[in-house]
């Protein structure tokens, strides 16, 4: 299994960006992983919300393959604790065979069509956060996920 | 009303370091608020998990005044939606007279005296944090209720 994140616009803050690539490269020392990053519409102001969530739908579905897995990271999403996070990464890594994708959108949520295709939604908190915090998040929590799986003490750090 | 955040142990990652500054920074504009560190004893390799949950604890202690309304970050703890806490954060600035403090602790939790002068728990998530992520969750929260109290438009960016 390779796991892909894939995110609605770049992350411009510099302090952010050195945290996430960080998680980002400790996690590859346990898992195939990569992040993909899909140009936000934030700029283009002749778009509504709506049409904007259209467009960047369109684009997440070109970004998708055909056998991926979906999660999407989303406030109606599933609640887990880190250990059981832990435990829902060990049950994907043994029954998804090609792409295990996860996906945080942009700043108006996920359009119809991407919630048809998405497997599962999960959510990290009951806080809303911005879109940086939440990458940064996540990849916190997948990094940790991977840490207790391999048994090593961040976790307990 | 002012709001104090008490942390046990200095942020040291620079990244962390920054962006917490920013939010704190930001939210003074909102309140009075200041953070206050408590030296940890992490180093101490004397000491036992319990001894060391005990120590900080007096430190803790010590660190507060007697009309303190403590609100300990804590697992156990209340989840809130970050609408939720900025109604909550309103409440308070109407009811509280002296100061608000939030106390995120040291790795080991709370000791018990800790938590028997505490006046309420609440919890960011279900999944753990490391110690540097709490924070700074907890304060991109607290600017987040603010602004949503102010109407700003951070919310929604």
């Amino acid at each position: 299994m390779k796991t892909t994140l894939l995110l609605v616009g770049k992350t411009v803050d510099k302090h952010f960006v050195a945290l996430i690539d960080d998680y980002v490269e400790r996690t590859k020392h346990y898992l195939g992983f990569e992040v993909e990053v899909i140009p936000d519409l934030k700029n283009n102001k002749s778009l509504s919300e709506e049409q904007q969530k259209e467009k960047e739908g369109e684009l997440i579905l070109k970004a998708l393959q055909s056998a991926d897995y979906v999660v999407l990271l989303d406030e109606g999403g599933k609640e887990m604790r880190s250990v059981e996070f832990a435990q829902y990464m060990r049950h994907k890594m043994n029954t998804v065979s090609k792409r295990l994708v996860f996906i945080i959108g942009g700043p108006y949520g996920f359009s119809e069509k991407v919630y048809q295709i998405a497997a599962e939604k999960m959510s990290l908190s009951r806080m809303t956060f911005s879109h940086q915090m939440v990458r940064l998040i996540f990849v916190e929590q997948l990094y940790r996920a991977l840490s207790i799986l391999a048994g090593s003490p961040y976790h307990h750090e």
